[in-house]
């Protein structure tokens, strides 16, 4: 068995790609809710519905998040009457389909995590897909200047066009691990991080209390895939939050961040003259192709990753 | 300037018809809110929406309620998930554009009335429609044998296929009408009640504090049309409900239930063997043919009913 720990986009291809070369039932998948939100009423859990549409073949190939094929009469009614103001987050008219469900059976007493399953066998997806807590945890973004917003109004409201002075995850303290996350992570024979945002996807899962410590206890049998590759990211604002919160925006940057969790780092080709700074952060560096650009990239790159862990794979 | 109490379809359609022929500025709409529901997370304003679509020119003509050309992803969805469970009350992707803007701003504090005036505006609607109260109340069915359920659960979830104890509208005692409504009812030159079900369209506005002995006063400026037409509801329940609660189903039936409010009775022909009876109820009567079956009737309907008020029209 093998536990990832993933966000939304990147966290689903690597999914995608381990689930093709092992048995989708040996993976499950710790999923961050930190990024949830309730819109108009409804509970969304963005990185959840990323990694289910995409494992059950219903993501957009396009986007990869949303629902292929997809209509937008409501979000075209809402923008109709506010004007715009209130249609900042695409919701498709298929995707709400799943929002009222999962907010229906929220009402009705349902765990976070049951709705999920629910939701990932109406899909067909053999990966056990386990949000990180049933508990409410809000990431929160302070922007320079002061300004306390929700992730998404961040993320999607201003693009992520803005300074970041510090994130905080709302309600963390308090939050259980959902159940099967600790027996998941600790009983695994790997822990994959995926290259998803340190900051706003993997840091969330790390802190639910329990979490942390059982990646930390299990640190050996931890391989990530570095998400900074030659500088960057891929996707997203990984990079600029990296540095904004202090850290150095590199392959090197990412081992010293995530020390205490990883015992393995894989970083792209292009990071390979960082090697050497990465094993002196105390982390194993493997080098090897990890951007994931079709289908045979990413499938190598998850045999690359089992290798590290010294996983065999199909 | 003349008010209508309504409900959904029927009232929809009077309110239609008084708008052919009087400016629609003239017009005020009181709306029963009593079968509003949460659904999924969402304030749905069934009686409301229809007021508002039907005279919006967006409402579907073959049902009467939901919007034209309306398409159905997220319900499709909604029971893929749920075995069809979920799925009960038909909301249609254009129609859930509509609950997702009513329920965020309901949310940012708006009131009901607030928002349903800029819903209307969306539409161009030049009638004045105003909800009955801002404030929550909920029409409750007890089934025969004892089962206490919502409206709506018993309207479309049941399909009105079962014997009904009686009806109760939760929360009316502490509601207030909402802003304008005891002015458009006390001030207006003729009160109209539309042909919507007596008992569960027309009873719960009445019933808000402050509604029905605003009415009440205004007695002989106020003309009714007889949702009972020989005998039998034209649509719904309302029939079967009258007889279950005890009354009469016959215009005269609805005359003696309404003789507190109303000075007026508009019965259809196939009803004039009746009139005299009506009259003994204390309530005059005007017979004529009150079945809108296409656009010509409606019309010659509203001439008549604003006729019975002693005002002209165009």
């Amino acid at each position: 068995m093998i536990t990832a720990i993933a966000g939304g986009v990147g966290g689903s291809r690597m999914l995608r790609a381990l689930a093709s070369v092992l048995p989708a039932e040996r993976i499950t998948a710790v999923v961050n809710t930190g990024d949830d939100i309730v819109l108009h009423g409804l509970h969304v859990s963005p990185d959840v519905d990323t990694v289910v549409y995409t494992l059950g073949g219903a993501a957009n190939p396009g986007t990869g998040w949303g629902r292929v094929g997809e209509t937008w009469e409501a979000m075209g009614e809402l923008r109709a009457l506010s004007a715009g103001r209130l249609a900042w987050f695409n919701l498709g008219d298929r995707d709400l389909g799943t929002h009222l469900y999962r907010t229906s059976r929220l009402a009705e007493g349902a765990a976070l995590s049951e709705v999920t399953a629910e939701i990932a066998r109406r899909w067909g997806v053999g990966v056990t897909v386990l949000p990180m807590s049933d508990d409410r945890v809000e990431t929160r973004v302070t922007l320079a200047g002061g300004r306390e917003i929700g992730f998404q109004e961040y993320f999607v409201g201003l693009r992520h066009e803005v300074g970041v002075e510090s994130v905080r995850f709302a309600g963390v303290e308090a939050a259980r691990p959902a159940p099967g996350v600790l027996d998941a992570l600790g009983g695994s024979e790997l822990v994959v991080v995926c290259p998803s945002n340190p900051v706003v996807s993997i840091a969330p899962v790390l802190a639910v209390p329990g979490v942390g410590d059982t990646v930390a206890r299990r640190r050996e049998r931890v391989v990530a895939v570095s998400p900074i590759v030659a500088g960057a990211a891929l996707k997203g604002p990984a990079d600029r939050l990296l540095s904004e919160l202090g850290h150095e925006v590199s392959v090197a940057g990412v081992a010293r961040m995530w020390a205490p969790w990883v015992g393995t780092l894989v970083v792209d080709v292009a990071d390979a003259d960082l090697a050497a700074e990465v094993e002196s952060a105390g982390v194993r560096c493997v080098v090897t192709p990890t951007v994931m650009s079709g289908p045979a990239e990413s499938v190598a790159l998850a045999r690359a990753v089992l290798d590290a862990g010294g996983l065999s794979w199909s």
